[in-house]
């Protein structure tokens, strides 16, 4: 079962819409203005001056991380998704001068990365534990295939094979290749990708060799720290060295989600590619077990991934504390990625729910609504002074940036926004999937015939969508639609009639000769609801979360005042939701009865508990639109009277 | 006015002698060892081993800390007082070889510390910010005076005269001496100790003289770096330096409490140490504003201070974060010194209440019942699971420890144990204070004639206490009774008749002509209350601690299963206290209605709230003695309906 691209979607979803048209008319060219420094006031990048120095056009030092390249290609990615939904002939002539700057940087053996290129060419390979040139390399190689789908132009996906093929001659099963595998994950999406797109098999080869090789021992990057007569710690993981980047163990025997987490979600995105490819039923199992591990145990409502700073990932179960955790925008992208694999390996609609989930929530919160400014980590709770003052809380900003210095995220996320179009739709040759309720056009070459499925509505705001059918010939398939996780019961009616349908794992099954204008009707009831969390997190005892529909949402102080956490809800806060078109680029805010202390503290800093409280309303926001109105306290988790 | 010293005061309360004896009998005996590495299982200690090899009694290297000696003073201070209290022979020829082994490690010139004399010779003096010359002399002093005091023995007082006189060569007003200040402050208290036992006023100055150099520009610290070719900046701290050890401003325009816990509570203890003897006004004025800053913004309920691991120390206002906190058990017993020291500045019932809250909290919760397991860090919230494998937890021992390779806080609590008779009465010409209610005699001179006063009853079981005054001749004195900040109202019958006597500052005075067997009867209501917090606090918001008479109780997994965070107490939760007298030494329990979440929870981890409850009793124990029934959770502020 493949996912419907990007080229084959047309979005028409005034909600994405609006995030396609930012991306394109914004953030595309915000971006390549700061990957060329020429963005005051922001972290400088240096990215597009390493290439034009690594190509001998330029004389200069390589600035930045040893990934710094990375940058680049998810620009170049972005624009390819973007060409595809908008033609843009001077963009598209930019984005082929990057290319061809690219290829100028590569090396006549293939290799393509300017830090190795600019200095230390003889340390090339000798620490992939730590730089990152497979990971740079994964990038590339997920841009120059998006790019070839979108363009048709195959001058970066030539680049991008004369480099694979060199990364083929380094690492491999054979005596003389060396055994390893990425330092940070990616390289594996990256070959499945250029697989796909060349039909050249040696290259999901050599992803799986790289995810059946990791955690193997001898560790690799062990033999390769003593190679390099250097530890095989990093000084600031110790003993976890090898959990950091998820190569403790073979992944086969990996049950829990551990270490960074976007290395984490990379990998295990890569592992269900491989799964799915080699139908490799063993893979497919540690994928499902991860995944509920991560899901269940270890992922915030907003599919926020990664609980704590300390190396940017995952802590244990149920350890979810929401003011110090990482959150990192990147997890929760890599989290669409990882969850869309799933839905190919089984059609479980748990799969869907949280790449919904993460889209609506965890991604979003990344990118300011003008789209030019990031947050790297997305806390569900933020108290601006305690980010400012607690060493504890130094990873956390309490305003999205410009730019990073380590700048992953805000490409990443632009990324993903460009190409929303690919996650709604799957089929194979007798089911067509509806994943998400996203307005838009599809056409599906079934078997017989073309088949166009237009779904229209307010999936948000009135969880009303309707799908119309366009074939030129009856044809017989399932149309399978989602049924969201979040929604109590939902309604669907074939051309006017209502009828129930069998729903196995979260999929409603309508099963039937479809006519050329053949409608179906879905009502979701979009009401407001509070979510509590499991009590094994303690964080979130006697809390609760507000939920409408995919949204989660969240108390800020410009609306309630400072000090949130004295805000309780009533026990029956009779919330009203109220449609505000011109807050926050138009949303629906929720208005709900609550109580605050009253007013009648002194000095004192504690007294003999007095239980006297004063009803306040408070108004809630959509999580992802939080910090679009200055600097100030934010909360998630309520307390619940 | 002035405290009656530890000899002038015969504990008889079963609760603190309990302690005495624990002293004597067992941490004593068990600390020695430590310092002279003859425990297996705990951190190695050297400190005996270093004098012996500064001696030039032993070969070898050495070892520890650069402020390792203090732990040797400490013991020493801690037996002095031991001895008063029961005279022991042997262990006090024991102390008088230590004391002359620390006469052999000293130099010819006075100085005193066996690292810089082990090594580094030409070093001292270089780097007073980092190396802690002076807090080891500070200690060494107050070790002498008490030792003085004690045994009426001149030798360690001695020593340490020649010490200071050395000290006071090197620093001062005059411009060949060094301008400099303690980098770990406790000097500035030992000084005074030093006049005070010696009546030579160059050691109050030279005190006065650190005091008021403290914070002046340019920075002694910054210009000793710049002499050492070293950076102004402690890596760690960067702009934070100066704060660290609160030498960011002169102290007279300190108004809120930063850095180092322990630092700074010696300071401030310090500083009115100095503000009493010299009458510095302006001194005194800036201690009453960090009083108030500390206990009406920075402390815990406990009486614990530092709310952060970063620089173990002070975070900002309000800011009480209850699992991931400090709260050094020397910060605690710290604040019992500058609380004591304040009562004799003005007669403010708060100071005694808050030494009272650390002595039965903070500062006990640091040691185990059997006194030889010690606690460094105490937190109001322990969840072991988070605190072995979560990063910014790395700081906090889910069980006390035999040892500590900085072992600063055992041996400072004992120090304060063996000596807590002398935080119980004040006394001056017209006036006798009682501050405490620890059952005990006290013997005060008085201007006419000698007045005996005899303090029995069960304060903190039942609020029962007796005062029997002997005097050979009748005596007009105001006799002063501290009325506890935790008590709704405080009952006083002299002679049998209930009476009403003014109440000014939170002291009741009871103005009379005392006669030989005049008796004070005190009935102060010990009921369990709970306590709020300031809303602004906001992590204990919707929460409240338990209280009984002077104790803080919590929840232990042993008694009330794991995850408390899911326990909530009822609107009115029907408290029942309990006498157990055979668990952990003998304790009242707390019994209250209470309820938790139902066991309906299936693997989901967020699901839409149904509010349903299950009714449970919960068992609170004494803060102070949790942990001593084997590693779990604990809880201090618990949840409330």
């Amino acid at each position: 079962m493949e996912f419907l691209k990007t080229k084959d979607v047309k979005v028409t979803d005034p909600f994405w819409l609006r995030y396609i048209e930012l991306v394109r008319d914004i953030i595309i060219p915000y971006q390549w203005e700061v990957l060329n420094d020429r963005v005051e006031g922001v972290a400088k990048s240096g990215a597009i001056r390493n290439f034009r120095i690594a190509a001998g056009l330029e004389d200069g030092e390589f600035y930045g991380y040893v990934f710094q390249d990375s940058d680049v290609a998810k620009w170049l990615e972005t624009v390819a998704y973007s060409l595809v939904v908008s033609p843009d002939p001077k963009l598209e002539q930019l984005a082929d001068e990057v290319i061809a700057l690219i290829g100028s940087a590569q090396q006549p053996d293939g290799y393509l990365n300017t830090r190795f290129t600019i200095k230390d060419r003889d340390k090339r390979w000798t620490n992939e534990r730590d730089w990152h040139e497979l990971y740079v390399a994964g990038h590339m190689m997920e841009a120059a295939a998006a790019y070839f789908e979108g363009t048709g132009k195959h001058e970066f996906l030539d680049i991008m094979c004369k480099n694979a093929d060199h990364i083929d001659s380094i690492f491999g099963p054979e005596t003389e290749k060396k055994k390893g595998y990425p330092g940070h994950q990616v390289t594996e999406m990256g070959l499945v990708r250029m697989f796909r797109a060349t039909g050249n098999v040696k290259y999901l080869n050599l992803a799986k060799f790289f995810i059946d090789e990791r955690g193997q021992k001898p560790s690799y990057f062990d033999m390769e720290a003593e190679n390099r007569h250097d530890s095989p710690q990093r000084a600031w993981f110790k003993e976890k060295t090898a959990e950091y980047s998820q190569s403790h163990l073979p992944v086969r025997e990996q049950n829990v989600a551990t270490g960074h987490a976007v290395r984490a979600v990379y990998l295990y995105s890569g592992m269900a590619d491989v799964a799915e490819l080699a139908q490799d039923e063993s893979l497919k199992q540690s994928c499902l077990t991860l995944w509920d591990n991560v899901t269940h145990r270890q992922m915030y409502i907003t599919a926020g991934l990664g609980q704590q700073d300390f190396w940017e990932g995952f802590s244990f179960d149920y350890d979810l504390p929401n003011d110090t955790t990482y959150n990192e925008t990147c997890a929760s992208v890599g989290l669409v990625f990882w969850a869309q694999r799933m839905s190919k390996l089984a059609l479980r609609a748990d799969f869907a729910d949280v790449a919904e989930r993460a889209l609506y929530n965890g991604v979003l919160s990344g990118i300011s609504l003008d789209g030019k400014r990031y947050f790297y980590v997305n806390p569900l709770s933020v108290w601006p002074e305690v980010a400012e003052k607690r060493h504890d809380m130094e990873h956390v900003e309490t305003e999205r940036l410009g730019w990073f210095g380590c700048a992953c995220c805000p490409p990443n996320a632009a990324r993903l926004l460009a190409s929303v179009g690919s996650y709604i739709y799957s089929a194979d040759s007798t089911r067509l999937v509806v994943h998400q309720y996203i307005a838009s056009q599809v056409r599906v070459a079934m078997p017989c015939a073309e088949v166009t499925l237009s779904q229209r509505g307010d999936y948000i705001q009135s969880g009303h969508v309707m799908i119309e059918i366009e074939t030129a010939t009856p044809m017989q398939f399932e149309l399978l639609l989602r049924v969201p996780g979040w929604c109590s019961s939902m309604q669907v009616a074939v051309n006017g009639a209502n009828d129930a349908f069998n729903i196995t794992d979260g999929y409603m099954c309508i099963s039937r000769t479809w006519q050329r204008g053949d409608k179906v009707e879905i009502t979701i009831p979009v009401e407001v609801r509070r979510m509590q969390a499991n009590p094994l997190v303690r964080e979130d005892a006697g809390r609760v979360a507000i939920h409408r529909g995919p949204l989660v949402y969240c108390l800020e102080e410009c609306d309630n005042g400072p000090v949130l956490s004295d805000i309780a809800l009533e026990r029956d806060p009779q919330f009203i939701a109220k449609s505000e078109k011109e807050l926050l680029g138009g949303v629906s805010t929720i208005y709900g009865k609550a109580h605050r202390s009253t007013p009648d503290w002194g000095e004192e800093l504690y007294r003999e508990a007095r239980f006297s409280a004063a009803p306040v309303t408070v108004k809630a926001v959509p999580y992802y639109s939080w910090n679009n109105r200055g600097k100030g306290e934010m909360l998630v988790w309520i307390r619940q009277d």
